[in-house]
């Protein structure tokens, strides 16, 4: 049995609550188990200068912990007066996976900045990051879409991403809690899209390893666990969800 | 009239919940009007260099704001490499108030880490940082309590902030919130104790000067705001607020 | 009797010595007991990003010692690769300060930059700083009436500023050195104009509080000592000084 | 038809020349296509402060590009002051995966530091740096036996890393070189044992996805790849090579 | 005798390998003994801001060794975040060194930069950057020549740099390895154009003194080793070398 | 004529006020025409980590400007978070030559700190903070001789450096001020001991060169100057530079 009594492919209670936050223009509150993360999302009405000129826009991620959001406090990132390796590395992958499905071109010259701050962690911060931020950049989108600032949908599918790993005891498990990961063999994010492909997969065996056979395994659990974060995307969208173009491989 | 219609002495709505994080030994969120700061209070079994072998503790602070806390977007300190001014002498402002109220022998050799951070910001995020701070810090100082860890109750008394200003046309206001702090003379912070005594008194006229009068009456109005604080964190604090040695000018 | 044998509202002997470098459109070095300080003004003819195109000017401060101003060495902040806290507070607070008195639309849109490096320190450094600043000010600002680039005198009126705190044995004393300052349970920064309003009002209890009576007594004594500040201003500027409009509450 | 006339799965020629460097302790040329990578191992004897007292080593890694090695000039992040995020991610797919098969109790309280620094850039620095990196470790590793520092042979298995991608045109590719890397809709870094098992796996669709059977096709691809990486490894180490316990899928 | 045997005016073997990486405009590899160091020359077609608008160019050097070019490992300047005061002092000489025989004004408004990196050191580093620098230089501005961006042929006279040195038993010294250097009392860097003209002379007596006498000696013993260099720098750029107008001192 | 009127191979006024700030152990105002440096030294009894436990002590240098010592406002190297290389070039400089005449075992396990602070700067900064320094470096050391703290008077010779030049129409000029520093083609730093023999030589033809013949001319130039230096050095010093051994080889 898993520390928390979940079964093995079972994911944690998840809660999207929308608007969180008053000033940015989409915003929420993701809770993944005790998992906590405030998503926002910030438009910018010009793009890096890197992305001049080419008549589109721009997705770019922060990700941050509160010192105390984890069992030992950690030293901010701002009093060390650099940004740790694990923070750019988390920063890199949510920007990245944000623009895989966003047509860029629709957004025009923009630059949405996501920013993603753990007020609680218990592990998966990264995957609970980047599916709440996917509701947070649809919620900024469509408000600029009511204000006639954009005018074509600029989002093509739904977006989610979570953890898989190895148990030396209990073998493949979905959606890790701090303790599964820190004593995990191997550990796997995995973001996909609503029709089934993947956007990006990272397996991580530290100081172990895995087999094709365990790989295909991780995968299935991963597309259950994200099948049912779409539905926690689509009930906290409410009707916007039904703007997103591509069809769900799960039902809605 | 106040942008937000209430009167000139009149103080945002306060409520401040208690162990808002699960992580810390203390911690709160502290909402005044729209502004809302996450308080917490760690402990750590060891001093800095130059505090140790006193057997004394010590208590530190540090202050920070989500990037889209605010109407415009700011760049993470995190991000820039440094902290700003701004941000330093809040920092520093926040760790002396609290140390003039604790017995920092009672603690032991241990220190203190606060961390206010600004999910939400409305003007006197500087004030409501230290009043919900304190609270943390009592929460904190009373796990250990209960644990052994300390033998005697080393909070001496109630310690809240508030904000007072000049405004060109209402005169002296109490609690300002963004709008109205943007557009003052005279900007002054009023740290005070349980006991009616000043801990800090920051009085600015930027661009702007005020006379002996002016800031009788904004002491005035700062007393009058600063013993609705004490109510709040009393109420936060429940039972707890009992052990709190000193006697409130106000009733409790 | 105080450690250097003065009253309890004496102030230390006060010199300003103008023209003390070759270079820069104002420099005094001002001396106040042990402690001096080189204040200069350079005027550049442009202004910082937020100010461009609002027809006026900005005034600047930046702050510095010599590591061996004091006692103990200090590691210079070059070394360390960044300003303290300390230093942040007090160059805001010296640029907030010379602004208050300052018709910037009168300068134009030009920066004067006020650099105060403390050669030798006794204790109220930034007082000093903010004294002697003023004068070096007036006469950058007096070199470009003169060459004709700026055309209206835009200084409104003197600015001088004082520390006053409370010793646990003699009480309330005026222009604390060192040895006072770090023993005083109550140390307060008094920035005030010639016609005796107060431009910023800094007052700190580590580690203790005090009250309003106190407060009262202490801003009396302030006021004693900026009086003498401004005669000491008068006798360093000259014929300059009567370009300043305003009245001075005491005698010139 | 590649750009370079290569087949679909075809590796570019790949040579390690062992010994290039004549202070540390292992240290090899890797040569892949155009990419050129020095890479070293240096033993230090401790282990960095977390690591102490466990009685076991760590395995470490740092990653350059001198500013030529590729086609634009890049800013050193000396002088940039700071490393970036891609720097910082590819150390620590380095450091991780050479830990994954090396016994780190085998080679007690000591660091090996492992260097890759790219001097000709032409695709594929990372998996490069790994497979190099791992001849270097080998060595330096034998050198201690050698000198009856280390008492066991502690690298328990073999460890090389490819590039797979898709090409909008030609479909899945093995070994990408710069030119196919920039136009690759999937991009995927594959690292492996000797024994076939999987260390680490990365793919990214940046702006793109693919699905489960494309997955399959690449992980086939890279197979091969790896298993001509192991001979080049091999005839690299010479008579050393035999000392690795692991069982290769391939014939040796 | 000398530790490896040469005589005291004896130069190490000399190579000059060019075209060694294959993106910069110029590029060789230099090895003094066991010395080497990859020197790149990189145009850009932009001039620094403090150059910008007087029609002529500019030359600038970076240096740098890899963490095990030495026998103990260095921490990267990277990690660091910031660059030494060493390597500082070297990147200042070599660029004013090139400057010296550079028309620059014939090379339009545009920047050299000169890329030094040490992959092996045995003393005499900065020494060989600046010798083998020379012929990168020159290989960048002829194919610059070759490609019609230059009308006219910059480089007005060849260019070396050699150590020399005073051991406290073998008395002067030529061309220091890492073991004399570090025995060494004095240690004197001398760096001459082809008509055996100084450009830059650095002695320095650490912990030591020398006399004028001993001056006058270790410059004859620097212009012999210069002129060994002058010589391996014709065979490595072949007919280009007749493109430079000055006569030698000695026959080419 | 030079632009002050003064001979080829004449020294500006040179003055040294010894005591000048009344915390460090030793102290001087150096004055050489219009270019004015405090030079302070502070002892501090402990040596950096890599000389400890053996049995000696170390001498360091920091050199800074105040901002305005210039005609333009130079940046403060503490706002742009790092310091110069041309800071760092003279900080090591000034070091190194004080390190040789002093008998580092005579002042056991101690740092000397060397502050040199220029607070009017025109030309000749860094040999008039050598010239300086020495002084400053002798009274500290004297002052710890008084106390008992260290037996034996450490300093082995009068040490002092001044600059050569070659002015394209005025020829070799001894001690050039900021103008003729700012034109001269070649620059040249000596710095000698009282006995004669140099301690460095630093001479640059930027964008120009020089021959043997003038080399001799300027160190003859030098000579000179240091005599004279050495003069002002015995005036300041007193009676205390009669237990300074070594034999001026010009009369005292």
């Amino acid at each position: 049995m898993r520390v928390d009594g979940r079964q093995l492919d079972e994911l944690r209670q998840v809660h999207i609550e929308t608007e969180y936050i008053k000033h940015p223009e989409g915003s929420v509150l993701i809770t993944v188990g005790d998992t906590k993360v405030i998503c926002t999302a910030s438009i910018e009405d010009r793009v890096p200068p890197f992305m001049r000129n080419q008549g589109k826009g721009w997705i770019t991620a922060e990700y941050s912990m509160l010192p105390r959001a984890t069992e030992q406090r950690n030293i901010r990132e701002a009093s060390k007066g650099k940004v740790t390796g694990r923070t750019m590395e988390i920063q890199r992958l949510i920007g990245r996976a944000l623009r895989s499905i966003v047509d860029l071109e629709k957004i025009g010259e923009r630059t949405i900045w996501i920013d993603c701050d753990v007020i609680q962690a218990d592990g998966g911060t990264r995957t609970a990051a980047i599916t709440g931020a996917f509701v947070a950049l649809v919620l900024a989108v469509e408000k600029y879409m009511t204000a006639g600032k954009i005018n074509s949908f600029p989002i093509k599918d739904f977006l989610a991403a979570v953890s898989v790993g190895i148990d030396s005891k209990l073998g493949e498990i979905l959606d890790l809690n701090y303790i599964e990961d820190s004593s995990a063999n191997v550990d796997m994010n995995v973001i996909m899209t609503g029709n089934g492909q993947f956007v990006e997969l990272q397996g991580t065996g530290e100081e172990a390893t895995f087999t094709r056979e365990q790989l295909n395994y991780l995968l299935d659990l991963a597309q259950k666990g994200i099948n049912e974060l779409f539905l926690a995307q689509i009930e906290a969208l409410g009707s916007i969800a039904d703007k997103i173009p591509a069809q769900l491989k799960t039902e809605r």
